[in-house]
């Protein structure tokens, strides 16, 4: 008979947002006439820019005529898409990032975890904790962990905690870790890091030929000019990282689907007989060979983020969330609640009240407030006693769930 | 340091396609005046429908209201077009298939290759030879091969040649197979399957506990009504068979990207304490983890595709290649040339002539006639002396390559 892959068998029930998409479903089947505000899985509300609309209508219409229809693109991305970003997302910075470096995707979870494919199965792996689960179950599923104790932390895994006592940013590991996922600024607490705390993170990486994992799909709503919005911005990157971009949170594509992945040519990892081999041509295979690019009609709307009207519509719908943020950031401190996060990023990171468990807490403001957050534990065992609320939804959202929260959590 | 996936070192030199371009790109620079005609990659080149342009139009349109906005969909699909294709492509055909056992991807490429993700890597695996490349190396890439031989065949695989004396159709294996691709209309060779064919595949299978890929990318060119288009309109596939269908041929998406994938929940696999595991639950959870699911304004074209005049427009499309296909078979045959396929799928293949190998002949076609096809070897050991033309092109180059085909070939 067939074997299957023994390594799924290890995770854990269920993964964290399709555990809290069946709580709110059940409740709401319970109480049909509640009036839910999700405030729980990061996805955007507002509007896709105009400018990116009209593109992708005139790409639709580009379909029609065999003249200007387009078939299989290339894998890795059409080249003024490339071109756009490595420009304006990464030159207009100093970084030196080349078109044929940037790989168009579908999605950045799909990056984070595919990127394993061309890595050994022997590599010490970090992350922080909390953390985005998908880094964790990605490495699950691809064998890298033992199973998982009563705190859902798997064996085999370098934890890196994460707490309000060394202000979420994680610290060098003690011994070697051969990759490392780094979220700056970071899901779920809204950390943000400097450029000295890359530094050290870019100076370690050298120093064991390590890999950073740096996703900075958040990169957009940083608001402070001296913070890092590239790895690559930190002098030695290119030697030892690949960073994660996506248009879903800062262009409101989370429906539409459209991201990249920056491998820079410098890169390289070691094979079984000692050889250094470049990992710029181990993605460019697996891409190629796995993935067939992402749809023209979307890369063209993803390529009108950076014309001007695009430029502009997106700093409106960033700049509208942030607004959403110091809200849920003032309100909840109003009364009586610790946060953290929401300046440079879209989350608000809160100490559960009253002593409450992160899910016990997920339940009573579904079931009291009809408010849905994501409780911390779901990123991890440090995450225990948090809770995140996301700045994405309206305005008239936001204002109503923290009116609601106010009255039943005040302290 | 970091260590790579070592599998990746015994992949051949270059994916057959991508090497394609490279002697096609090549040979263009060299002559910038060569009118060259494309007939290698499998890539259609007439209009998406008008159904599924006006859908998409429409979709794009919805994202423009926060009323209407689609934020994150299910990463399984949207609902709507999982329960069209259950019905329209297998309970129309009496395949007892539910909307919950479609899984919606961006491309059957992905699919075929990211299945592999939730199999064990102990299992005996047999692809046909000739076969479409991403089986074998995908494998490869996994680990559960050996090296390569001079042939290009990995050790580890089991092979089943597929050749003009067993028409082109796979015999049985002698022993146990755990998992096999089979592909129906063929590509690269255009043969198809009887429903007797498949039995044998099925009932063989469910004597070893055995799964079959089958991937079906093709079943929209079938014209003979007694052929099947799916394998579940064989008794028993639900028990040992997945299936991979796209949009691309079909509804002319290669740029667009939409497939989808059959997965029945009556399918288990042995894990290793030798309890059977559903493999709905894993390929779900891995959707799920690994994939953020198709662009809601995408899954909007292709469920246009089973509108009224969706279909309607769908069949025209198909019937032009189909023509194209009969112009191919009826000039080469006429050209003395041996030809196969092309009756119930888009691709002809041919005998190369005067003993030339199938790389020879391909350099030969492209600078004699600027004419690009395939190589049969490119597809495997057993494609040598075989070359692949594609029906997927306007009428006119399709004329024009065949008048120069016949002219510098005639036997």
């Amino acid at each position: 008979m067939v074997t299957i892959n023994d390594n799924y068998l290890k995770l854990k029930a269920g993964y964290l947002f399709p555990e809290i998409s069946r709580r709110v479903n059940a409740f709401a089947a319970a109480n049909p006439d509640a009036k839910i505000i999700r405030l729980g899985i990061g996805d955007v509300t507002e509007p896709l820019p105009a400018a990116c609309r009209e593109a992708m209508t005139a790409a639709v219409a580009e379909m029609g005529d065999r003249a200007t229809f387009k078939g299989y693109g290339p894998e890795q991305g059409y080249a003024w898409l490339r071109e756009a970003i490595a420009s304006h997302d990464f030159q207009a910075r100093g970084c030196e990032i080349s078109p044929a470096e940037i790989f168009i995707s579908d999605g950045s979870k799909c990056d984070t975890g595919n990127i394993l494919d061309i890595f050994g199965h022997d590599n010490t792996i970090a992350v922080t904790d909390p953390v985005y689960p998908v880094y964790v179950d990605t490495n699950v599923m691809a064998g890298h962990t033992g199973p998982a104790n009563d705190q859902g932390e798997f064996a085999g895994l370098v934890y890196l905690p994460i707490t309000a006592a060394n202000n979420f940013v994680a610290p060098l590991p003690t011994g070697k870790v051969d990759l490392i996922y780094l979220c700056f600024p970071n899901n779920p607490t809204g950390a943000t890091a400097t450029k000295e705390h890359l530094q050290s993170w870019v100076d370690y990486a050298r120093s064991y030929g390590s890999i950073i994992l740096f996703d900075a799909a958040y990169e957009g709503f940083i608001t402070d000019p001296s913070l890092p919005r590239s790895i690559y911005e930190i002098p030695g990157a290119r030697e030892c990282a690949i960073e994660f971009r996506s248009f879903s949170k800062t262009a409101g594509f989370t429906g539409t689907r459209c991201a990249f992945t920056v491998v820079p040519k410098t890169l390289t990892g070691k094979a079984v007989d000692g050889s250094e081999i470049n990992l710029w041509d181990l993605w460019n295979r697996r891409q190629s060979t796995k993935f067939n690019g992402v749809s023209y009609i979307i890369q063209r709307g993803a390529a009108a983020v950076y014309s001007e009207a695009g430029q502009t519509q997106v700093k409106a719908l960033i700049n509208f969330y942030m607004e959403n943020a110091q809200i849920i950031r003032t309100q909840l401190h109003a009364a009586g609640l610790q946060v953290y996060g929401g300046i440079n990023a879209p989350y608000v990171w809160v100490k559960t009240p009253q002593g409450l468990s992160s899910w016990d807490f997920f339940d009573k403001l579904l079931h009291t407030c009809h408010v849905v957050g994501t409780p911390g534990s779901g990123f991890g065992a440090a995450g225990e006693g948090y809770f995140r609320i996301s700045a994405f939804n309206s305005r008239e959202n936001v204002n109503e769930a923290m009116a609601r929260i106010t009255e039943k959590f005040s302290v």
